[in-house]
This record gives C-alpha cells, sequence and structure tokens, in this order.
C-alpha cells in the first residue's frame, strides 16, 4: 500500500482528491493549517484506517520535518496554496508565502528524505493576459497578471530545477477554473449571497463576456490521477480542461433558474472583474486528450452540476 | 538629473553599468553587500560627486528602507544575485534568497515608495534544456535546469505581476554568458588558473563542445541602455547577445595562446561541464535586432577581449 502526503488536502480540491486516493486504496495523510482549507471537508474520513489528518503549518520546519519524518512517503500531491486570487492585490507577499515558499519547503523537505514524486497543482493563471489565443503548455512568454500566478510560475520553476538537479519526477497539472461542492467563494458563491440579499438584481462586474473554462471538481481529480499514471517523462505538464467555456453572464443566468428566482441583471461595465483577473481565456487540451483523457461533462454542464451541489450543500446545514 | 538605484552594482556587470549611467550624467546610487561584489570594482567612482556607494543587504529590510528613504529613485536596475550557478547545487536557498529573494524585496520597497521602473538582469537559464533550438523571447515551456535559472524566472514572474497590479514599466534583459574585466570566476578564470598551476595540460570538463554566446561587458551595458531607452511597451523583454557562439575548445585555446603556452588539452568526456549546466544553447536575436541594436563584437572576438583585459588585470594587481 502506497503512501502519499495531500498538502492543502483539507481544501476544496485537495479533500476530493483524498476522497478518490483512498477509494483507490492508498494511505493518505493531509496536512493543513485549515486557513483557508476546512476541518468539516474531511470529517467524513476521521474513521478511515488509512487516513490521517495533521493541522499543521507548512511554513513552520518543525511541523513538515515532524510530518515527513513520522511518515513514509512515495509521493507528495501538493496543493496547498492561497486560493483567492484577488486578496492579494493589497498584499503580494500572501502569494509569495502561501502559494510559493509552501512549494520550496516541500521541495526542501523530500529533497532531505529522499522523497521524489510530486503532483503539482499549477494553474491556467500562470499565462497571463494571453489575448484570447487558445493556450498550449508551451505557450510563452510567461507574464502572469497575478501574484498567484506569480507564485504557481515560481513553484513551477523550482520544481524543474529540483527535477534537472536531483532527479525528481514531477507531474503538473494546471487547472482551469475548478467548480464543485465544497467550495467557500468565487463567482458561484458572489451570485448566489447577492440574490440573497437581493432576489430582484443581480449585480455583475465587467460586462458578462468574460469567459472561462470551468472542470467539475470529481472529473478535475479524475484527470490528475490518470496523468500520474500515464505520463512517465521527467516533468510532465498538462493543461487540464474541458472544452468551451461559459461566460459570465450565462452563469448568471444558471444561478438565478437554479434558485427559481427573476432577477435581472446589471452590468458595472468594462471588459475586466478585478485588476489581476485575465478577461478571456481559453486553453489547448490536445496534449491531455492525446494522453486519453477527457472531461465527461462540458463546461456549462460543470457550472450547473456545481450550482446545484453548492445550493444542496447550504440548505443542509 | 535623474537618480538611479543599482542593486548589486559593486558586482562584475553592475560596475560596468554605474561606469557608464555616470557618464551619462546619472546620478548613481549602488546598493551591494560585498558578498560577490568588491569593492575595487567601484573605487575608483569614490571620488564622483553622482555616485554613492550603500554597502549593506537588500534582504535586511531596515537597510533596503533606509536607502529608499533617504534617495529619490527614477528607476532601479536590479542586478543583486547569486552570480555562481553551480554552488546552489548543494544549497537551493541561496538561489531562492540571493536571486528571488532580493527581487521581491525591490519590488515591495519599489512599490511603497511608489518607484515604478525597473531594469532586471534576466538570464539565459530561465529557458532551460532547450536541446539547441535557437530560443526566442517566447520560448516555452520555461523549466530552468538551474536553481539560479528558477530564481531568475521567479523574479520575471513577480515582476509581470507588479507591472499588472501597480502600473511598473519593466526591461527584462535576458543575458547570455557575460565575460569581460572584473570578473571573478567562470571559465576563463578557471582555465587561467589551471594553467598557472600546470602550463603544460589543460584538463576540459565534458567534451570540449559545449557551446555558447559571450557578450563582451561594455557591449551588455550599452544593450541594456539601449532597451531602456527605446523599448516603450509596458513589460519589455529581449534576449541580449552575439551572432554565433563559442566552444569550450576554442576558449581553451584562446587562452593557452594568450598566456603564450603550448598546453595539450585533456577532455573529461560526456556532453556536460557540471549537472545544471546547459549543454548548448543559442539565443534568436531577432527582437533586439530589429529594435536597432547589434553587438559591434562576435562571440568569439568578445572572448578573445576578456581573456587579454582579465590577464591584464591579473598582472597589474
Amino acid at each position: 500500500m502506497k503512501t502519499v502526503l495531500i498538502t492543502g488536502g483539507a481544501g476544496f480540491i485537495g479533500s476530493h482528491l483524498a476522497d478518490e486516493l483512498l477509494a483507490r486504496n492508498y494511505k493518505v495523510v493531509v496536512l493543513d493549517d485549515l486557513s483557508l482549507g476546512r476541518q468539516e471537508n474531511i470529517s467524513h474520513l476521521d474513521n478511515s484506517p488509512n487516513f490521517k489528518f495533521i493541522k499543521g503549518d507548512i511554513l513552520d520546519d518543525q511541523t513538515l520535518n515532524k510530518v515527513f519524518d513520522e511518515n513514509d512517503f512515495d509521493m507528495v500531491f501538493h496543493l496547498a496554496a492561497n486560493s483567492d486570487i484577488a486578496r492579494s492585490f493589497a498584499n503580494p507577499a500572501i502569494d509569495l508565502n502561501l502559494t510559493f515558499m509552501t512549494t520550496f519547503k516541500v521541495l526542501m523537505a523530500m529533497k532531505a528524505r529522499n522523497v521524489k514524486k510530486i503532483m503539482f497543482a499549477s494553474t491556467s493563471a500562470i499565462y497571463g493576459q494571453t489575448g484570447g489565443a487558445e493556450v498550449k503548455e508551451n505557450y510563452g512568454p510567461l507574464f502572469p497578471a497575478s501574484h498567484y500566478g506569480a507564485g504557481k510560475l515560481s513553484s513551477e520553476a523550482f520544481i524543474a530545477s529540483f527535477v534537472e538537479n536531483y532527479g525528481f519526477q514531477a507531474w503538473i497539472t494546471r487547472f482551469p477554473n475548478v467548480c464543485g461542492e465544497r467550495t467557500t467563494h468565487g463567482i458561484l458563491h458572489d451570485f448566489i449571497k447577492k440574490l440573497h440579499k437581493n432576489p430582484d438584481e443581480l449585480e455583475v462586474l465587467g460586462d458578462g463576456k468574460q469567459a472561462k473554462p470551468y472542470l467539475y471538481v470529481k472529473d478535475l481529480v479524475e484527470a490528475i490521477l490518470f496523468v500520474c499514471d500515464n505520463a512517465k517523462d521527467k516533468i510532465n505538464y498538462f493543461n487540464l480542461g474541458v472544452e468551451g467555456q461559459t461566460n459570465v453572464t450565462t452563469i448568471a443566468n444558471m444561478v438565478i433558474k437554479a434558485m427559481k428566482l427573476n432577477a435581472r441583471i446589471k452590468y458595472t461595465g468594462g471588459d475586466r472583474g478585478w485588476i489581476g483577473d485575465v478577461p478571456k481565456f481559453a486553453y489547448n487540451l490536445d496534449k491531455i486528450h492525446q494522453l486519453g483523457w477527457k472531461s465527461s461533462r462540458t463546461s456549462d454542464e460543470a457550472v450547473e452540476t456545481a450550482i446545484n451541489a453548492i445550493l444542496k450543500e447550504q440548505s443542509c446545514n
């Protein structure tokens, strides 16, 4: 039985990954400081004999060393990061520390114990402003628009140098926008919250035409593990995503419909939601398709599934 | 009169840049901790009324704040970094701190005082193993082979997010191998040192076929300032270099000849000098040529000029 570490494993995506790895008979250790992750995302796993949760901060050397000393990891799934892109506008150190330094510390801990396999949760945000072009994995130049994207690109950079210098093997999976149950923020939550406040009108930042591909979280987890199982290079790097994209107006209408309202949409204008956001973006998915994985849901279906899952979650709390 | 800060200004390239900026009537403040830079590189500037040297560490917040508080900078030339790629193999934190964190700290200090123009000394090392392809500025993927390259790419990443978020303007110039007087290490020094020890035989790591473009330091400084004067985008990024490249065997023969020796060359074999080194590399220079700058020396001429300058320097000490 293989033992894996999931950093950020109490977070939205990390907790779904933990579910699936346990289902596949891995021993799973989750390290999470619960600053962004939530105990309730993993509390259903408390009684699993193959699951262990450690509450702690990666940036605290003592904690990290203890986790690595007490477990014999075959592989690390490194997902811990700041997950709220907009908030670091006021303080870039948030992404410096939570998005990048966490990666560097994990790499150093792995190096010290000869743990050499890492799956890294990267992001479309590393590509920056691409002018709407369909972006392949070898797109350049890489000038991220957000500190979050900068922290993720910096992480990829050092993962690459650890691969080259110490014989690490890496699976870098670049996530699109991901949606589903256990999220705590993002556009779906914003719209639901706004509509609870004012069921008659929904204010939308920008012109509603910003479009992004959305992947349902369980499909994302399936894709991550498919890549780890099937890609065999030293550095394996893949855009993960769905074909097509969903624009903000479509999302707004879906939320209004799912909540059984008749709200009108009011646009604030302009082509961007917030500074650092990327207005339009499309992944090229040839590489992951050629490896043999394709999402069973479209972007619109993913968003619809997620809206219903979130509304159901909220009604159960 | 404009005031500029040169971080790492007592280093090899920084000190030549200081010379040229003073010649162009700038007020120049050099910040350098002299860990890699050398007082003697700038001691000839001590009596210049427009020159100020501050010995201090960028990573020390108090020092950095004082430098920014006591001067009103129009622009920062950020060159401070680890300059010895091979030594961080044993400790990646060297490049984390000296190559990347210095950049992040400088960006934060600039942001706090509304200094918005930065020239960043980047490097061909961000491109990693390119398999000998001629590399354009938009080459991808970016997987640096060395921690030094990783630190520089991370720096570019955050420079980009500061440009996008805070209206910075950046000139990113990616250096090739640079040679000339005031160097303290590198292949020319290695060969000269080896030949002083054993004038009959020169041991060369690898097979001698590793080839890189070498730019003479005064040509590099000219190119940097040309880019800053003539490129007007938010992020301006350019490969700097010369056409052609010089292989290790050619360098070995030039050093032997300049030292008036008849040493034979002994190769250790294999296609790389050290782990993390990139065996063969060629820049595409169309972008800088189209902007209007071209090196007056070839790579071979640059190496020859540098060998003679270094031997002359040594004989004067």
